[in-house]
């Protein structure tokens, strides 16, 4: 068996998310497989490093598959992208080591949450960006991320109630930049749980509009329930930027 | 009665163009004159400076329409934007002079026509961007371009089989530029035909693929055949940047 990787980019607004379910769903990783039927004749299974939601979109998913043949890749990443809708783009596609799994040998993440601060409608870019359209305290924001960073059970950030391990994670970096009347938020760490970074941003945001106050953090982080955490962030306006491997 | 002037954008994608037709269709025009009834009460006909096609986008379209009663301009604006779908965005709007008509005090407009030049996929672009996916000879359509600008009788570069009035425009500059796999040509001039800018693009692209030479050009243009030019560029690679006023 030959092993591939490769480098996805999609649109996920009218996806049921990355992970492929009962035969009747759209979801991104069942129409790349249906690509790869349709090509190579195989069935695989194509695995991915994060399981991204409905309504979340990718830069940089990775992702590998096997078939029982070596083909030359780039003509096998020409073809799969002709096979794909135009809302799902291999952006690189090349042999990988026997043992490399897009998930399992992943080292950590990077996610940007986009939100729209100013009052301008950005009409070409609604579908990738939450329309909040108001001011946030980003100052604000920023000394609550600065809580959020580093190693700590989360618990109270995801939606997943029946954890069967650990919710301990590492958040390397929160990072929140403004450009064009947008708040960029790129939180980077070595995994992240069920819309975790939905949930994150949902709390930040409550924090920016003076709802809730940044010394709250700790205690909600301490607590280990969901009910004490923000809102879910809207999933539009999440991308899978990119994919660490060591 | 007085005058307001507006910039607007919009995703073009699912509209029958700018202008109103029946009820039953979905137009930019009709759209924004639905919201403005709502918002004021008031039945007025929004006029627009270009004309833009089904499927075409803008980004910097201006329009007028008067109201028989001074509003806020800034509260009417966001007002308007709340009441519009997502896909359309009063970007500014303003009271403006007495006489001003959107169309008929312009100048001269801008467009840009985008294709992808590139292989790789650009899926979170892919509704403004014509998607070739294939390299153009971009110094033989520079060097094309260089005979279409200038004033000129357009009759070969328009759909229009009833033209009544003069089909003399002056097209001021073509400039084609590449950025990230992508061509961009932007086109200036006093006034555009009906699909002049689609049909202009595709007879370049024809050119650029070699199918066609640059110095057939003036014979075309003398020609005033409709046939004699290339083919007629899709909508969706077309968007209007800027209206230009004295």
């Amino acid at each position: 068996m030959t092993n591939y990787a490769m480098i996805v980019s999609y649109d996920g607004t009218r996806y049921e998310g990355w992970q492929k379910q009962t035969r009747t769903k759209e979801t991104i990783q069942g129409k790349i497989e249906d690509a790869l039927l349709q090509v190579t004749g195989e069935v695989c299974q194509v695995n991915g490093a994060g399981r991204t939601d409905a309504g979340v979109h990718a830069k940089g998913q990775c992702a590998n598959f096997r078939l029982p043949f070596q083909v030359p890749a780039d003509k096998l990443m020409d073809e799969l992208n002709r096979a794909l809708p135009d809302d799902i783009g291999i952006m690189s596609l090349k042999e990988a080591a026997e043992n490399f799994h897009a998930r399992f040998s992943s080292s950590g993440k990077r996610y940007r949450y986009r939100i729209r601060i100013g009052s301008l409608k950005n009409v070409f870019e609604r579908r990738y960006v939450w329309q909040l359209g108001k001011p946030l305290d980003v100052e604000a924001m920023r000394k609550a991320a600065r809580i959020l960073e580093g190693t700590h059970d989360f618990t109270s950030f995801t939606s997943n109630r029946h954890m069967k391990k650990s919710a301990v994670r590492t958040v390397e970096e929160i990072r929140l930049t403004e450009e064009e009347g947008e708040l960029r938020i790129d939180y980077t760490g070595d995994g992240f749980l069920q819309n975790m970074i939905r949930i994150m941003t949902g709390t930040l945001v409550e924090i920016g509009e003076g709802k809730r106050s940044a010394d709250d953090l700790a205690t909600v982080l301490e607590g280990k329930v969901r009910a004490e955490a923000g809102f879910t962030a809207p999933a539009a306006g999440l991308t899978l930027l990119r994919v660490f491997y060591d």
